[in-house]
């Protein structure tokens, strides 16, 4: 029975909601009647405005929490508040990722490399998200389909690497991809219903994708909308055999 | 061509070399003479004993280094002083690895993720080996064939995982199999007679895997010397077509 037969009355969770595809999936759910609560968490006030407006407009569907991903302490007090309001979880869309920040942007080549950046790389794109699954765990302790995704990227499948570059992001989403899908076989034991898996979003425009545009042809470059209402779509047909696997965003699965 | 044709006065550096694996390549190439100079790297002078004595023993040939791989100064210092003794490096062979270190164990499942231990899982087995990359570079333009080559893991096939547990572990090796086949990538433009490969030994008889050792059968678990030997010959076997690819001990590809 593929997911989408269980999406009614869902409760989720999207992580790294104040822009980009995280915001875009609040957005849509939002208007999706099937939905019934919505958590959506954000690192920095700042930066997360729109969702703090938009959590004024639907305040009985809608709560926006602040958690950084990277402090384990903060996800505990935020799983612990959501766990106050619901009991089950259906679905869970991690979109925490760093690409560039600052000083902090892909290497080109090796001697760019410097270990501060790859730690960092490793602690947002990669830890965060074992941490949340070790977390969230208890609210998929139930018997209704249900899926854990994490936002990852075709450029961390090691064998689909020809081009080479990038050595933190890549490393850290080929790592996230084995979290996720070491994840995937503990989850398949502790709450078999739960599907794991990871999604490659295909080029969005989006802030982590602004700099890196100009390569890539128009008919590539997807609106937040648009990558939202694919990646939805391949939740929706996911399937039990799914779980563990790396799913492109038109719903091919990708090599490691 | 492969490298064996041209294993001939070879230079090599040995990076971990104080145990197990490490110090093994280190006690069978000081016998092979056709290897001109051997640099070995240890990390604590204490637990490096073995390695000391046979320095003293062969003075010509091999040189022993402290060398910590987290510490890019220290690597950077050990480079410049290889490179007042040679200009041309042939083979590199990268043993570090953790496992276990005190409180630091393998994770049996997500209640056991600590984030400060998976940081330092990617500090030692992944981000160690792309700094060697980094600032060995300029000892691997030349005109001969070349292997810089890393221990990896085949828990760190991430195609591979159908147990589950050791999160960090298998994280950190997928993230080295990443950084190892991008350096693969940058290295066939800058050097391209040199080959980078990762290869996973088999379970060794070492300190690494000695908590582990129990559900290994007695055929499966190969003696140090075995494994050098295993790896030697496959090391030797490696032709243009192989860069960046991920080797078992029988010379078999692995999945990623």
């Amino acid at each position: 029975m593929p997911f989408k037969e269980n999406f009614n009355n869902a409760n989720v969770i999207i992580i790294g909601a104040s822009q980009g595809i995280g915001l875009g999936f609040v957005k849509q759910l939002i208007q999706d009647i099937r939905i019934n609560k919505i958590y959506a968490t954000y690192r920095q006030e700042e930066t997360a405005q729109e969702l703090l407006e938009l959590t004024d407009e639907y305040p009985d569907k809608l709560t926006s929490l602040q958690m950084d991903i990277t402090d384990e302490l903060q996800i505990i007090t935020v799983v612990k508040n959501i766990s106050t309001q619901i009991n089950k979880l259906h679905l869970v869309i991690n979109c925490v990722g760093l690409l560039h920040e600052g000083d902090l942007q892909p290497e080109k080549s090796l001697k760019h490399i410097n270990p501060e950046n790859l730690l960092r790389y490793f602690q947002i794109n990669s830890i965060g998200a074992v941490l949340l699954a070790k977390h969230l765990l208890p609210l998929f302790r139930h018997q209704e389909p249900s899926v854990f995704a994490s936002i990852s990227a075709k450029v961390g499948s090691i064998g689909d690497n020809q081009l080479g570059g990038w050595y933190g992001y890549r490393a850290s989403k080929a790592a996230l991809n084995m979290l996720m899908r070491t994840t995937a076989i503990e989850y398949g034991r502790s709450c078999p219903q739960t599907l794991v898996v990871t999604l490659h979003p295909g080029t969005t425009d989006t802030r982590l994708s602004r700099p890196f545009q100009r390569s890539v042809p128009p008919e590539k470059l997807f609106s937040v909308e648009r990558t939202v209402s694919q990646l939805l779509t391949v939740i929706e047909k996911l399937e039990p055999g799914d779980n563990g696997q790396f799913f492109s965003w038109d719903g091919s699965k990708l090599p490691w």
